[in-house]
């Protein structure tokens, strides 16, 4: 593969591979975002105050439909029966909320795009709802913190 | 509104918030996202070989495709009339990726969920393909570049 | 039109009727699905221990997402730019809980079918997270309760 | 499972539960719909005119279609790849008319919710076409008719 | 624009194009698409027979539906509120069918692709279902007819 | 039968048909579609002058997508999890070019719709990019080349 990338043919043009071939495995993927605001803002979404509402609630949904959406946004995405979806928001600093959302199938190829697909909804959930009080928030840290199952082996971030 | 979120009713439920009322007008909203990973990683991407294929491509137009997916995705999105979206993609240094995305609509309300939505599909795909040779990629400093049009006023980040 | 139906054309063939000539309005309309079940069922959905949980939240935002994809499910719908949406949900007896869908546009057409939508669709949604436990509930009564706006004037159930 | 909804974690946090282990198997579900309204608005729509035109096959379409949409409308649903949809339309006295929809898998969990969707999307579809001459229209006994399949067992509605 | 595209830029690079400085004005658009087959498959699609069925009442639902997603299969379109869509399924000879779409919207872009991608899943869709039939059939003449409304001015096809 | 189409019951009513004995087996299909225009035209999308740009990889990209959402547009088709997808687009005179699709899968029914949808979508992106240069493009020879897998057999369509 002249270009280097799998996704890509000989000539350079995109193709959704072949993994007709390849085996039916358990996968599991982890993947996380970071969204920093200012200290008042995060209080805000994570409910420091008396009432909590729906905040985190519409961010974890927004998160696991989006995984569901995975091969509709990821143009060359093989569509993947997912087995297990969670979102999980939790406040990392006081300045800063960190969200880790898990994808599993069993099927022919991994789910990494699904839980990063999960992971940055969710935090763009959370900036959407809050923007009006902090506009320059910001999303970073956003990558694959671990998979296992298929060919290619385990993966765990080095912290 | 006790939760201190627009998008929470005063018993913090969810909801999409009453834009009726809101004046029309030209809107328009900016978004970047930064993917970081090897040197090598970043060079075969963006083609510096001979071979650049349909890489960038495919980037750009996931994103521009996102972008009109936007109310699908985030739950309390009113859904809009693009009239306009870009996504332009650059190296950053020899190491990371760029990804500015912009949105524009005639309408009651702002268009800087789509330009988000926009950079960060672009940046997971350019993660899709090639995660196969550098799966540990990050992406950071996705957020609002600026915006323009609306009764909040025009925001541009402090660099 | 000799079938009697206005979205079938003379020939009784399906159609999307033209509203182009028709005046742009502020419309809204209220529709309501009741779900019956167990009083324990009904109980714990509701919350009634101290455990609430996100149940009532996932309904709501199901309900909600699903109004703006009203046209996607009802084939002779138009697509609508919905102004506010919001989905409430209450306990209506100790078995039963009512889901009260409110839509609003600015536009040629009414918002009946997306705020029955987003009734329905919520209460399947609570359906679905307490099915395990109480298969035989019931949605009933899911009908119009109010619209306003257009030319076919304003309407109000008759309780 | 404190909150007793197997759809919630032990916080109450709404996730798509993990179906990794569980048995690949045949799996049915039929539910029902029934939609009310006067006697000439139930015969038009049924077509006791000379002219049948679409009105039935554009509701059976529409359910059918929507059942393929599940996984996108109820957001704890697992996408399944469904085998066989079918909807039946038919009089159920002079003033209702009942709708039936069936779906069928072969795979790790129930169609209890495409079949709720087909049969509650085909019901509203008949309510959008016939809305102009009979707004009042209400649908109810909305349920499960029975399942067969999977670990929980068979299900039939008591009448 | 040296590539002489419009949906692309200065540098090649695919874009959603500015309307949103173009008049909202009526527009129009027909389209057509002609399937041929072996002259007994298509008297079984038209229901030469006494059992008429569905058949052609899916195919113009299919097209219709289609119309509403056309922004989300051509990458670069404008999302465009229809104010009317129709599909006109007729025999063209013993060996042809003739489907001709109808699209409208007031709006700043036109819509020849709402229309076309109505004719040409109209038509995909009665292959679908003869299929099993006459796997050989032909898609042909798939074309703009004519469009009104816009800058561009008026176009019919010449014959 | 009486209808003679598969996919319509004995009353002529569509449904999706039963799948569930069939065998899991390789399929593949492979579809064209020819889009004729002014030989400049042609030139110019397939880029002749020294400035490639995006054209082709934009087509390329849609038809795969489009691929993925088969079961959403084709009315009666199966969701079917695709394996492979490719679109390849080559000039077949200089005034026409040939987009040929492949999808292949490893399941219960073919994918033929899959392989036309996605030619059918590509063919229909290049006209929109350049119908401001050639409104009167027309596709043609849209039909299934090939396909393989299943119980009816192999099929080579008879140039």
């Amino acid at each position: 593969m002249t270009s280097g990338l799998t996704h890509l043919n000989e000539k350079g043009e995109a193709h959704i591979v072949d993994i007709g071939d390849k085996a039916v495995t358990r996968r599991r993927a982890v993947a996380q975002a970071v969204l920093s605001g200012q200290a008042e803002t995060i209080a805000t979404i994570m409910g420091g105050g008396l009432k909590k509402g729906d905040a985190l609630a519409v961010a974890r949904i927004a998160g696991i439909m989006a995984a569901k959406k995975t091969a509709e946004l990821i143009p060359l995405c093989h569509p993947i029966p997912l087995t297990k979806v969670s979102v999980d928001i939790s406040g990392a600093s006081n300045t800063s909320i960190r969200v880790v959302a898990t994808a599993e199938t069993t099927g022919q190829t991994g789910v990494e795009m699904e839980a990063l697909i999960a992971a940055s909804t969710a935090a763009l959930t959370l900036y959407d709802m809050a923007k009006a009080i902090d506009r320059a928030m910001v999303v970073s840290e956003m990558c694959l913190v671990e998979k296992s199952g298929g060919k290619s082996g385990d993966f765990a971030r080095t912290p």
